[in-house]
C-alpha cells in the first residue's frame, strides 16, 4: 500500500488539505498528517487551526520520527501562513531535496505551498502556483498557469478550485489511471466538469 | 453578517463539510459547527472523526443551546455514517421543519445527508443526493440528477464533486451573485469548470 506524508499548520488552507487527503484515503494510500510548528519552542496544541478556522487533529508531529523517506509522496498544502511555516522551515526544505532525488518518490506542492520549491532551491524546471504567489517564482521557475503541472516527481498545482484534480494526479501517479477513475466517479462531478 | 449552522457526526464526508464551511466563511458567512452525536448519553470526544479518518474538532455540539433558528442557513453534510446519525435525530428532524417553515431561512442537504429529507417527512418536491441512496429516496421526491437543486428554501446536492457549486449557490442565495463570483475567483478553478 503506497503512503503520503501530509504536512499541516497553522493557517493551511483545509480545503486543499481535506481534498487531498480524503481522495488519497479512497485510493486505498496510508495517509499521515505531520504539524509542522511555527515556533519549535512553544507548546504544542492538539490540531492546527486552518487558514477559515477549521481545527483539525494532526496524527503526527513533524519531527525526528517523521522527518523519513520512508513514505512514498509528500504533500504540502498552501494557505499564506501555513505555507509560510511549511517553506522556511529547513527540515522540510530537506525533506522535500531528499525526495525529489529518489525516482519512487513524489513531492506535491499546491497554492501558496509551492514558495517551498524556491526556499528548497530546486532547480528551475515547470511549476504553478496560486497566483497571489506567482510574482515571487516566476523567475526562478518556468511558470505554467496550468491546474497541475508534473515535472518529473514534483508535482505542482493552483489552489482549492484545482486541488481535486491535483490529488487525483497523485493517485493515478501513485496507483494507476484506473485507480484514479475508480476513486473519481462516486465523487458524483457534475458533467463535463474537465478533470 | 449572515449565519450558518454546519452538522457535523462521526462519518461526515469531511470534504463536503470542509468546502462548505471554509466558502461560506470565504464569503463573509458566521459559521458554527455542531457535533451532532450517535449516542446522547456517552462521553463526547472533542472532535468528529470523518469518514476518511480526519478529526475535526467542532464549533459546539449540536443540544438545547444550539437548537434554534438564529442561523441563516442549516447544512446537513453526507457520508454514510454521519447522515444517518444527523437524519435519524428527533432534534434535527424538527429544526429542518422549522428552518424550512421560514421563508428567510434555508437548508442544505447534500450526499447522504438528504436522506434528512426523508426522515424529516418532508412533503414531495425536486432534490437530489448521492447517487448510493437514490432508492430511497425516488419514491417520495421529484428526484433529479443536476448537482444542485433548489426547491424554495432546500438546497440539495450529490456528494464531494458538487460540493463546490453547492457551497457557492448557498453563497449567492445568503449573500448576492457578485460575493459568489468574489469568493469564486480566487479558488481557481480550471478553464471550463462549469460552476
Amino acid at each position: 500500500m503506497p503512503s503520503a506524508l501530509i504536512l499541516l499548520a497553522d493557517g493551511t488552507e483545509e480545503m486543499e488539505f481535506t481534498i487531498t487527503y480524503d481522495t488519497l484515503v479512497r485510493a486505498g494510500i496510508a495517509c499521515c498528517s505531520a504539524y509542522v510548528q511555527e515556533n519549535s519552542g512553544s507548546e504544542k496544541p492538539l490540531y492546527a487551526t486552518g487558514s477559515r478556522g477549521i481545527r483539525i487533529v494532526y496524527d503526527t508531529v513533524f519531527d525526528e520520527q517523521t522527518v523519513n523517506t520512508s513514505y512514498d509522496v509528500l504533500v504540502i498544502p498552501g494557505g499564506a501562513k501555513g505555507a509560510e511555516t511549511m517553506s522556511t522551515n529547513t527540515a522540510v526544505q530537506a525533506l522535500v531535496r531528499e525526495f525529489l532525488g529518489k525516482d519512487d518518490k513524489i513531492v506535491g506542492m499546491i497554492c501558496a505551498g509551492s514558495l517551498t520549491a524556491l526556499s528548497s532551491k530546486l532547480p528551475r524546471q515547470p511549476l504553478t502556483s496560486h497566483p497571489s504567489v506567482k510574482a515571487q517564482l516566476e523567475d526562478d521557475f518556468d511558470y505554467s498557469e496550468e491546474p497541475v503541472v508534473i515535472s518529473k516527481n514534483l508535482v505542482t498545482s493552483r489552489g482549492p478550485g484545482t486541488a481535486f484534480p491535483f490529488a487525483l494526479t497523485l493517485v493515478e501517479l501513485l496507483c494507476s489511471a484506473d485507480k484514479r477513475a475508480e476513486v473519481r466517479a462516486p465523487m458524483v462531478f457534475p458533467a463535463n466538469t474537465p478533470f
